[in-house]
């Protein structure tokens, strides 16, 4: 039984090391005073950032390695040179039951072939999926995959809905989120084979979700659904194209306020409003990919990210291994498979 | 030969009807007082429409029919019982040279079967596609397709590549414009076989573009290609999402500047830099998908639009009309086509 309230944090991982990490995860722990953390990484720089946060270094535990994952290896590269690395490291405290997720910033690619290596996917899982939480107007989904694989047949598909489900169980603390599938609106076409038949297998199953049919690109963030579900290569599209767009309309929003003095006091008086405007539009505030369909959890901050935004992702990490989702999810992807197998459903290369 | 100075326009198209086509080409004459126009559709109502515009009377021709396809018709259905109604009428007068181009607000689906089927594709273009034009920081960029077809081989996307650069030599007036592939950004696995085959031969072939290589996500509103490339399920998708989080960020911005006295005489104060912003992000200002890859310009504007927003697209017909680009599209394509064949160049299906 992994200790829930403890998280495996790779310390040197992310573009500004130690020091943001831990600084993210003092962050966390006034949140959340009853975590505990493992630090993997450089004892000396971990104890030089430790020296600002003294609540934080009263419930950490440091285990020192030398060796990292550069940012730029490859992640077969990272997987044959990887043991022994922080990020390594943290995953595998995972594994052994010492923590409940495994946290870091560092490269996506090597994090998610190690998680896979380590945790193995769960029992019939094909495809692992990374999640993202996107910010709806109301609140926030979960969109899955955006980024693990590119392709998914129908079952896969299905499984992403199991798995995005899950988390919405364990996040938003709704028994049967809500699911969508990602689709295209042109009459002409509406979605391909592989799409449609993924419908027809949400639609006649009975699993612990309710599905809702088709969702298009700009139903997303208006939050019609808890769980949006698509294939990796469009997945990723959208979330890059909407985090795109969402920069775009900030540079707008500057410039016009910038064009004349009274937009310049006007945009002083309304400062406050511009505070808010500026938080819901923050990327820290929702930071942190999850890796869903392993037997562990791991979660990836932004690489970029300040404390602000690692504590994001490590409070994410928090309440998915807080929520003991894994269990419940075995059960629920062994009953879908077995019916499928049951009623001899097809399931499409 | 067109003539490129006439428009042929779907007076039945869209929510409204004759009354906001009538006033979008009124919009659209005043900035090109050469255009004339031939209007399908109910002649009564089209008169009555354009008792309000003198300047348009005097320079349109009415077409009448009695049959329309309605909205809600599917493609197949639509082709079958089309020929007659105002939305094959306008196709048709391009066909036999009456017009350099056909704007319909009217079934997407629809107009898309019938402009293959009277104009039939290129020669050697398997695959047409919908071009739409995308706001960027600096000013506009051309994405293809966004939702003609689901899945291209990579001949086809290179195929993209030929029919965007074209749109772009003819709207932005750039002899070589810069196109990106879009893909995915997870190092793991960039991109799919499909994209990377068709990076090949885009980055082999002597073609009138630029080619940049790949783009992401958020890379589109950057303007960081004038033309991206991609399959038509992500292409609509990443379209869509666009869209949406846009809308998004608008009603944040409401709710916002509604917080407080302060914000709101700020807002007051502002609303000059307000207008501006407003301006940006009103999608009227570009509207029109353009059907590219066939022999004959078509253009779809968005069914709900207002007299502002169908102007757009009749202005955007106009330019692709009077740039007379379909000729040397024909000749690009048919030489990237015979080098193909030349190098033997692998198509995958």
């Amino acid at each position: 039984m992994a200790n829930r309230r403890t998280l495996a944090l790779d310390a040197m991982g992310g573009d500004f090391g130690p020091d943001v990490i831990v600084a993210g995860a003092a962050l966390s722990l006034e949140r959340h005073p009853e975590l505990e953390f493992l630090l993997f990484g450089d004892e000396a720089r971990i104890t030089a950032a430790l020296t600002d946060h003294q609540a934080l270094a009263a419930r950490a535990k440091i285990v020192h390695t030398d060796t990292i994952v550069e940012m730029t290896a490859k992640p077969s590269q990272a997987l044959r040179r990887g043991k022994g690395t922080s990020m390594w490291m943290a995953l595998d405290a995972v594994k052994q039951g010492q923590a409940g997720a495994a946290i870091s910033a560092g490269n996506t690619g090597a994090l998610m072939a190690m998680a896979k290596f380590i945790f193995r996917p769960m029992a019939g899982v094909e495809r692992p999926a990374i999640a993202a939480l996107w910010p709806t107007i109301n609140a926030e989904c979960i969109v899955l995959d955006v980024g693990a694989n590119i392709g998914a047949n129908a079952r896969q598909l299905a499984d992403f809905a199991l798995l995005g489900a899950a988390m919405g169980r364990a996040l938003f603390h709704i028994e049967k989120p809500t699911v969508g599938l990602l689709n295209v609106g042109v009459e002409e076409i509406k979605g391909d084979g592989v799409v449609k038949e993924a419908h027809a297998l949400l639609k006649g199953s009975d699993l612990p979700l309710t599905y809702n049919g088709f969702v298009e690109g700009h139903q997303i963030g208006q939050g019609v659904v808890d769980v949006v579900v698509v294939e990796g290569f469009a997945g990723n599209i959208a979330l890059k194209t909407a985090e795109g767009t969402a920069r775009q309309i900030g540079k707008y929003l500057k410039d016009a306020m910038r064009r004349s003095l009274a937009s310049k006091i006007g945009a002083f008086l309304a400062q406050g409003g511009f505070k808010v405007l500026k938080a819901k539009m923050d990327p820290r505030r929702v930071n942190g990919g999850t890796f869903l369909g392993l037997n562990g959890i791991a979660v990836k901050s932004h690489g970029g990210s300040d404390a602000l935004g690692f504590a994001s992702a490590v409070d994410l990490g928090y309440e998915m291994s807080q929520s003991g989702l894994l269990k419940r999810l075995a059960h629920d992807l062994d009953e879908f498979h077995q019916n499928l197998t049951d009623t001899g459903a097809r399931t499409s290369g």
